[in-house]
């Protein structure tokens, strides 16, 4: 949608950011005459820096920075050496994306137009800056599940009720993990060990999954995603899951075996490690860009949500090994 | 340091970051001079929106907006309309720190004096912009610990190589909370059920731990840090640490006694969340908090090493509770 019922813009759009004071020449105007027109209109408006023409029904047709203006010869008119080629906005625009469009456009201030193309306000490139800023903070506010806008000044009753929400969902989700442990008591019973790796498997399954997810969220605030590319990323941290977790389960299998004195742990532990990472990774991946694809903010696939659903992972794939091995382990 | 030998600034700070392509006017001019001058001397100059009124020795003495310029009558003297309240940057300053600046200021650009107040360039907002951006990144990198500059075409074999030496030291970080598990194999070979909770206390002070290292993090980039805002902080975070650990414990008690049917189970995990959940936000609010102070940049205090502290710290406390209780427990 564009514009509501009552003219009042969607939030975080353009349409809510632009504002009004901009200059606008007429096309019949001669540089000289622009000046002028400048001169007296420029007072008591901020951030004048580009000069835009319109058509007599106020539709944007070109524009022209002041620096153009002035190094121009009097004489000529300002439809000769105004830019034709605009870039401008509609009123509905995510602001994200227009932030997007300033960082690579490298201009101060860019033009609202609505669909018939008549000028209707200016976005600057400061007012970018606060969006640019405040989009960070709520990217790493859903990613580490903190809760909205809690700063140092928050009062502890309204930061406790903002974080509690998200905790609540992962105590529930975290007893998932317990169940599952409930249904391999008899494995832990038989070999206690196993708890031993219990929470060094779980935890490196989320450590994995919360950098994939970190590589997926800022990537996706650049990058436009096609089905090829998801195909490709997918593909790139299937690789990245299998060198990490051949890496890993090495070192893990060596230490286990040292430490407790048994082969066979030291390859259940290394070979569930090196399961858990590829699938740690993948779903790091995979539940951002789901999410992604299904239009709902990537980000709120937090590092925590992540870590979570990996523990739940982790252990079911950790047990689920030990058990095939079990007569081998007591 | 201001600059090298050589003439070069330093990485990231406003010394690099600063272009030439400024215009200076001298303190003499009136301002139908300054206009002629600036006419003869904008072409092929991008980005100018504020000239800079100089001494014969070049110093920095005052600044106008070329709207000011415009809107002022021809015959003043440029330094009866300049704004002496100048801000300006030294060559040495964090293009962080320029940022922050940039924000509270409202300004299109900012010039950059040397330790004489002579003007050696000036920033964009355009430029700032990409640092606001680039730092944003890093910080979520460092927050996920997600290793630096991995994008969508990074190849696997450098995206595995960056991510690994955090998971390595995470690894290896993750085997002491084996160690302490295996310190108490009595108490959980006693009661196996306890072993049920471990992935749920766990997750959970990690959990906590990554929320309040999120608010802190995200704080100190806004924010000054002294003895007395420190302390409030972790006051409050105590407080958030109490509340949410008191609503979690209730739930998991009783969730505990109904699904295992123990009265001591119940008030055993409850009471462990509880602590757990109150030493969790406190770590998560103290370390970043210690790493900033020893000026280190707090996000290296990642998700993830901060849930593995809590880990370690989780366990701790859950079988030592457990243990003081195991003659009821059994």
């Amino acid at each position: 949608m564009t514009t509501m019922q009552n003219g009042v813009f969607e939030m975080e759009t353009t349409g809510t950011l632009m504002k009004k004071g901009f200059i606008a020449l007429q096309e019949t105007y001669t540089v000289e005459e622009a000046i002028t027109h400048l001169r007296q209109n420029v007072q008591g408006k901020t951030n004048i820096h580009y000069l835009y023409i319109v058509s007599p029904e106020y539709r944007l047709i070109g524009v022209l920075s002041i620096r153009e203006l002035l190094g121009a010869h009097g004489e000529k008119n300002v439809t000769d050496i105004m830019i034709k080629d605009i870039v401008a906005f509609p009123t509905d625009m995510d602001q994200e994306e227009a932030a997007q469009i300033f960082r690579s456009e490298d201009l101060v201030s860019i033009p609202v137009v609505n669909c018939t193309q008549q000028l209707l306000g200016i976005i600057h490139v400061e007012d970018i800056l606060d969006v640019v800023w405040q989009e960070a903070d709520e990217d790493i506010e859903k990613l580490l599940a903190s809760g909205k806008e809690i700063n140092f000044h928050t009062n502890p009753i309204v930061a406790a009720w903002r974080r509690l929400p998200w905790l609540i969902l992962l105590l529930f989700i975290g007893l998932i993990s317990g169940g599952i442990i409930e249904r391999f008591e008899a494995t832990l019973e038989a070999v206690v060990a196993l708890a031993f790796f219990m929470p060094m498997i779980a935890g490196m399954t989320g450590n994995t999954g919360t950098q994939s997810l970190a590589v997926v969220v800022r990537g996706l605030v650049s990058e436009d995603l096609t089905m090829k590319s998801a195909a490709r990323l997918l593909f790139r941290e299937f690789i990245v899951g299998i060198i990490i977790g051949i890496t890993c389960a090495i070192v893990i299998a060596i230490i286990a075996f040292i430490w407790r004195g048994s082969l066979v742990l030291g390859l259940v532990v290394g070979s569930s490690l090196l399961a858990t990472l590829i699938i740690g990774t993948l779903a790091g991946t995979i539940i951002p860009l789901l999410l992604y694809k299904f239009k709902a903010d990537p980000a709120i696939a937090s590092g925590p949500l992540i870590t979570t659903i990996n523990d739940i992972l982790s252990l079911l794939i950790y047990f689920g090994i030990a058990t095939m091995f079990i007569s081998k382990l007591m």
